[in-house]
């Protein structure tokens, strides 16, 4: 059996009204310094560029994740059932520790200093780790199923299904919690009704005929969220110059590796050797920012524009690309001024709201029909398939300074 | 010029936080009689049988429509400068007298009635009405302007555009205000951002490109909105007993004529003779509930039955038709114990969210390019296009007693 | 054992997110004639000429009331032990069914009446009605105990404390709900944190300390709700035309008695004889509109015209009254045009936000301190404690007609 | 004449839904270098570690107090005609701009390192700072009266109570952003209603009568987010913390010099020597805590601890000081297993939510009542009244590690 807290935990939260936390290790896990940690990581990484106010943690959506996990087994008799005891902890502080790998604006610092934020994530809660001995304290072996939940080795699917289907509890509750902080309404859908009409069938979440609508709705929600938010053309250059500022640093090697020398924060990640649990623990956004306010007063020229311009939000501006000759043409012009190699970039985004097939069934959303038989979304609803098989929206851009 | 009232009249509305009438010929139509009878009909007719918070009136909501288009003068440069003072009162006062002449429970009492709410609309704005007094008196002509505003015969499109084209002033109120009175998120979408994407190009209003999420938003808002809302079967159901009701009477005129005198209110109506703007003026949900009062307690069967189901929502079951079949079954079983004419219905709905061609160019949504150029939305927008080239949803069911 | 629905039926509400229906007897009682009757009654009288919104009725209110005590029982594990399920389904019924006796606009249609809302709640539930029926088929008996709670005389006081102390279910709902549809924020409190932190201490419902400020917030929004809504002077003003109108009619009664034929539906309220549950049954807003309707054409002139302004809104203009003579004054001038018996009136109104002393301990709101003991809100709350000491604020206007 | 953009900026905030900027100044200043850096600095310093999703910024906050001057200005045409072009872009400015001094954690750190953020708020707009130069290059002279606003030395008092009075836009705006980011309500009020009811009158900004209970409504707004928010326990638990860091950092420069060559970015700080322009833009909270990460592994075994409690939320534990007893009771316990300096501290917090009287009259609120004279609120409002004579709220605890 696993403690309960004497008198259940409550944290206010203005998505879900409250987080409420019954078990002991949940809250250990809560007041752990790795997922204490992700407070100081941004959920959205540069969207606060665009929407002033998107400036949530990941420690909130964390958060968010393991209350809509919460609810869903609390609340729906079907999944109750399904899951025992140990599964419902194991998948509850799956989600709670789902992003605990992440660092710093995921995907510009990922790409150049070949980090994986799953690996750490697995990492920590394999390793060691104040989450690892708490976890392993309340039940050994249980961080390894927290993990394989985590990296769809489970052999429970729903438990996955959970956590990282495309109608999942993370999905859920950044595009409600996204919304909120940035101050649009694009991803607001009806979380209650999604949770009152999931049932599990052939132990596989799906969703009641009469919720259908309201899964469209969630589909919609998300196919806006990211034209608005997360693809916005000023959020991509600033991520662009991240990115460009790091290949800098890692180009300094050879080329003038006395720089480096005022940033030791960034050292083992620039060199790509084998990075630490405890190197990771200290890579934060805090960390990053306070080695581009050192790099703004380098000797590197190009490390000194490039921090200033993180700092002080003078973005790259950008344009649609038509041709491609358009490019080589810029490329020109921006080449008598500034080193091409970090003062120009193209980024084409392209977007799915929702993909029929993937990997493994439980990624797909299945909806359970009046008539007793299970089809996936895009055969149940019209729209969904009209967007699943209409034409891809997708985006190309170049990034380049103004002047 | 057109009279301003001293200080600027506000009235509070959860949906706009506040009307602002700025005109004396505003103010008066809005204490004019036949604009207080709308706060005797329900916007949405029978929904709040299934909604039971849906029980707003015709009357908040043209307030609504009018505070849009108010906005869309006001804070739009654009549509500002197009219109001269007098368009603007004019189709200030189409926004918000163009329900003027709605009956109870819209189609369900028209059909059967043979009433038509546009035609009352005009007939109480051109004839003798406190209404038509007080336009006439503001500028002698107007009130043939605003007639023709609203029926689509005013030379000038941008106008009719304003309060009926299918991004109008009267289909954004609605969406807004139905969704917040039924507690439902479907009709939510961002008016503000739509209001401020608005443009004028070749005297027509035109999105900017930079709008075209929102105004997919509002197009989904509407399709959610149809499907869970406005086509509810329960909803369907009351207004299928409505119908059958009226119908009931209609039929006595020959089958039991004395039973019509517990019910003069519906005198006129019954008989189909010229509706005067006085029986429109006495004809409101309150009239129409009193009846039903009197016809529960009256002489004739299916009356007093048909009467009680209204009052004490005792409703119609209903079922999917899968083929014709099954109508021609149930029919026999049903006129087992009913009278088939009044106890049976079948009833089709079908929904497009959205109608690139119609009748003329201003009832479409027109997207003004970046590149200069201006298309019809479901040529800029892949997924309206996708929902406009896909499947039709269309839903057919069949209504009959329980038991 | 009560029978429980198979699944639990949900009704959306703004209000709740959902109202929850777990018993069959619940279910039941919501489809009866007496309070689908509630439909047809406002919840705030003549607010809606205020805000216009105002427009929701006491059958979404009772719901809501219902549903709060359902939370309160079901979320709350202090008061979940403290009663029995007979207790609970009981409590249940009273909270769902406290307003059916009410009548039309209920103070004005009462104090001509002479009828009295609570008198009919007992009646319905005890004598011959479809609600007493399906209660006392539920559980022989169990109609009365449900009337004892809503009259005060149910001996475990903790079950009335639920519904009508100055904490409870049903003062609760309206704040939040009259808040909702007037769209105003005065009402607005956090009902999620009053119900946690509420605690049974000798049989009594009492709230934590830490909920202190929450308890001082709900009683701030309602001092605002009163001033702002309940007691807004453009209301009284047309409660005192409602009430001028029956007086008048009941003085018809001996001046000009012909006129009340038009209005047979007023026949046994005016005369004050045993009103009937059938008579009460029938008397709703919608039947007394129809009777204005008809009373605007009839032949006394002052029911005319005073049946003209309320369904016009044609409303008698207000003053405060600063000493008596100004009454004096009014009146001899309104004299010379009007008839002073129904075109004039005073009017003063007062409130306490709080109430520390009434008939019996189960209507104060009690505080249990982290110290042991337990304190009266305005001995533990400076806040309400300077409220309930301070001077009261009153207000006494006049009101006549305009010309 | 001012420079307007030629198409109006917006930005969108949850709050205002959209910050409006038509001023090419206030644009410039948004942009620059000083103003960017707040986003790095949280509006509630150490209040996120109670509320999680408290992690709004002095940037977001900044824009927020600028939108409602713009507003005042804009919509009301008293304010509109009372104040010139010239003092209208100074008072938007210094509503911008007001917070720009600030540093990390305000108060904890302004009290060791023994600066002030008001002294550099003037500082930056007076001396060599871009914001400096792009407000003098727009207008000489300029940048003076924007500091004598902030600064309350401005001979015009109504610019300054737009932005420091009780009734002020840098108030109004925090209490609705900390409510919407804690997800708490109490900070609710109706913006809306009191910039309709505000006036001018003899120079200085007052509330029409009909506003009172709006602004009793404010005023309790502000009582509850003191104890709710603001005062939290546990927020003041970290704060404590922070201040013991920065003193024991203070303290080692006698007692331990070597280990502060890990944190050189507090050398000047704790060195107290002349703080420059320069040395406080560096100094944000991203600074600090790569300053605790850096003292979370130096020699120093009080900061290793105290850095490790900031960055991991290992907070002292708090409780009601009731007698001057238990203080040293309680002393004497902690100092046996911690230096006493650092891991104890008395705290005592007191709140009056409004001050009838201080240094001037334009930061009392004043009330124009409906008889023509100026009552200030605390003789207006009964209420207010009961607050400001009543018995004050404090609060003294004791702060101590939990083992």
């Amino acid at each position: 059996m696993f403690k309960r807290i004497d008198e259940i935990k409550v944290l206010r939260d203005p998505i879900h009204g409250y987080i409420h936390v019954e078990y002991d290790v949940i809250w250990k896990c809560i007041n752990s310094r790795e997922f204490q940690r992700l407070r100081r990581i941004k959920q959205l990484g540069a969207s606060y560029m665009v929407y002033h106010t998107a400036e949530h943690s990941r420690f909130a959506h964390s958060l968010g994740v393991y209350e809509i996990v919460r609810r869903m087994i609390a609340e729906n008799e079907d999944i109750k059932i399904a899951i025992s005891q140990r599964d419902s902890v194991a998948v509850l502080l799956a989600g709670l520790l789902h992003d605990i790998g992440h660092g710093p604006f995921s995907h510009a610092f990922e790409s150049v200093c070949q980090t994986n934020h799953e690996e750490f994530t697995e990492k920590i809660l394999l390793e060691d780790s104040e989450v690892h001995r708490i976890i392993e304290k309340t039940q050994p072996g249980l961080s390894k199923i927290v993990a394989s939940i985590i990296n769809h080795t489970h052999p429970n699917g729903l438990l996955t299904q959970m956590i990282s289907g495309q109608l999942d509890a993370d999905r859920m509750d950044y595009l409600l919690r996204d919304a909120y902080f940035t101050g649009t309404k694009y991803g607001e859908f009806d979380l209650e009704r999604v949770l009152r009409t999931l049932r599990v069938k052939d132990n596989k979440i799906v969703v009641k005929e009469t919720g259908i609508h309201t899964v469209e709705d969630y589909i919609m929600a998300r196919y806006h969220m990211y034209w608005q938010v997360y693809f916005h053309p000023t959020a991509r250059s600033y991520e662009i110059i991240l990115t460009k500022l790091f290949e800098r640093l890692r180009d300094c090697k050879k080329e003038n590796p006395a720089v480096l020398k005022c940033v030791p924060m960034f050292g083992s990640f620039i060199r790509n050797k084998n990075i630490s649990i405890k190197d990771h623990f200290l890579m934060d956004e805090n960390t990053c920012f306070y080695g581009f306010t050192c790099l703004s007063n380098c000797e590197d020229e190009i490390l000194r524009d490039l921090s200033r311009r993180l700092l002080n939000r003078d973005l790259f501006k950008y344009e649609d690309i038509i041709n491609s000759k358009m490019i080589e043409k810029k490329k020109v012009k921006v080449s008598k001024k500034y080193d091409i190699r970090y003062y120009f970039q193209t980024d084409e985004v392209i977007q799915r709201p929702y993909q029929p097939y993937r990997e493994d069934e439980y990624s797909a959303i299945w909806i359970a029909m009046n008539d007793g038989t299970t089809k996936e979304l895009s055969e149940a609803s019209n729209i969904v398939h009209s967007l699943v098989h209409g034409e891809n929206k997708n985006e190309e851009k170049m990034f380049y300074p103004m002047g």
